[in-house]
């Protein structure tokens, strides 16, 4: 490796959601110095009721972050996982009821996480991309807007695309976050659903005027699968040239792509349940845009169980947490000049 | 001190809730080895909610016992005492549903103490007084039976007293807590409700035959004050009596008595709003039945903020953790053969 022990490369995350989850699972296993930008436009289930009725932050994407993280004991990753399955709680995730507690009492969500981190034993910082309380709003190419990040994931208007993502009202960068990407060595975009964990990153305001300006490479993983209503037939160019818009023409500086098919019967079960099928490779070569595409196998082969809260499209087709992190690694064990 | 400091004096307090805590609070500052047996009765508020729509055994007194002991962060004692205000989770006590969360993830009360014990870093153990999933009941001297510890303490008969508690079904007791009375010097009775926080330990199956066969000194803490439909008029001979026909006639070694009198507008509040009144030392002398007594300013000064989940009752007139634990230690630090 170029770097000395003492100079861990300096990873920087964006995204919140499964895709997030995986992707700091497997990183978490190697030397590597990592901050986790999370999005905080979480709407919906338990995190939704929690923000709603309780008036704290988005507890959901946080809470995954850190469980990821977590190099504390085994029960931990269990709690913060866990929903209650009857009664008033029904529904509820206990890691955002804990990671609320510690809002409500401390009257801080950034203190509520320095506590999660803490008792967690994250490797790594877990950074709300905002505090302000903010909700994503999705306008579409029929002129509708949408408000609210569960209410985008409903598909409420199948027959037309979405045009514009942005936050209202507009929401204040953290400015932990501005740090972290000012210091990265690299930052990691994605997986996650490209509108609603991604894109809700971007949509803070000042995010992208940073990315543009930093030193950093910048790294984009695309994601194994379509989404209804948001990412229909979505290929790899689509990815890139959408989130391109944001963060600049030519900001990205590699695009790392799955290339191996899942099983057809899981393909066919997607298509069938979700409408939804596997987002195809359509760049020829080595290079889209000015950025380095480099492929792999970065499937999972387990098949994650499923838990009553969640719906088919969030338990089975997944990347591999250890595929993923090694692939990044290889990427990033390179000397930047070799870049 | 008589005992060297390897060897500790080793003390089990029996009870629950507010008393307890009190207790432990103070106690733990000491050079003592502390176990607490509690309750596992408790129907009421968060706790019963949990019980009926869960399953989980009641959490409520293991929770005060728990945070009493604790000697981790100062958040972790926030976090057991905060409660939801608003919402589904209102009037829930975030550390009753830990509890509970942990009860259904390892599938057993005992595991889920165990963890909580850690994570709290609790000095001593925390030991449920059985596993059974029981119901306290109370029968009055009219022959009407109420089901519920909070059943009972709505004060359903007030014209008849309780002439006798058992739990239903049979209560099995908890081996630990056999073990801890067997091998304790000190076992601290109280203070607590006598019905719904003392007697509902004595109720469970074979406790009163362990306590009349060990070896160690019992030391009774009077109450402060009656409790309406409960102990109406007690005086110290009745709360001593009453607890003499479960654990035996001459069973208790010393009997702690709070000789100072509360502020007279408080006295004049508690009479007022719950019919409550101070109970009166009707003792003379220094010994009652076999025991002795020990009179001392027991009283805490400071008014405890009142919770919205609170009643007035468990606010203001309380035992000092400090005097208590002071008291008691200075009983304790006498060479048994002064005793």
């Amino acid at each position: 490796m170029h770097m000395s022990s003492k100079e861990l490369p300096k990873i920087v995350t964006i995204g919140g959601g499964t895709g997030t989850f995986v992707a700091l699972s497997g990183l978490k296993e190697y030397p590597v110095d990592i901050s986790a930008i999370v999005s905080m436009s979480d709407s919906g289930g338990s995190t939704g009721r929690l923000r709603d009725q309780l008036g704290v932050l988005p507890p959901g994407d946080l809470r995954q972050a850190l469980v990821a993280l977590s190099e504390s004991e085994e029960i931990w990753r269990k709690l913060f996982t866990f929903r209650f399955g009857t009664g008033d709680l029904e529904g509820h995730n206990f890691g955002n009821l804990f990671i609320s507690a510690l809002e409500m009492i401390t009257g801080s969500n950034k203190e509520a996480v320095e506590y999660a981190m803490r008792l967690l034993q994250t490797k790594g910082h877990v950074i709300p991309v905002t505090f302000s309380d903010c909700r994503l709003c999705a306008k579409y190419e029929n002129g509708k807007v949408v408000v609210g990040e569960s209410e985008i994931e409903e598909n409420k208007h199948p027959d037309s695309k979405i045009s514009e993502i942005y936050l209202s009202p507009k929401a204040l960068m953290n400015l932990e976050a501005k740090k972290a990407l000012e210091r990265a060595d690299y930052i990691i975009i994605g997986p996650g659903d490209l509108h609603t964990s991604i894109i809700s990153n971007l949509a803070v305001d000042g995010i992208c005027h940073v990315l543009k300006g930093v030193s950093a490479k910048k790294i984009f993983v695309i994601n194994l699968m379509t989404r209804e209503g948001q990412t229909d037939k979505y290929k790899v160019s689509d990815f890139v040239d959408e989130i391109s818009k944001y963060i600049g023409e030519n900001c990205l500086d590699c695009i790392l792509i799955n290339d191996r098919k899942p099983d057809s019967h899981l393909l066919d079960l997607y298509k069938r349940v979700d409408n939804v099928i596997q987002v195809e490779d359509d760049v020829r070569g080595n290079h889209y845009r000015k950025a380095k595409v480099i492929r792999g196998n970065l499937l999972a082969r387990a098949v994650y169980k499923q838990s009553s809260a969640d719906k088919l499209k969030r338990s089975l087709i997944r990347h591999d947490p250890g595929k993923l992190a090694n692939a990044l690694f290889d990427v990033i064990d390179k000397p930047r000049s070799l870049w």
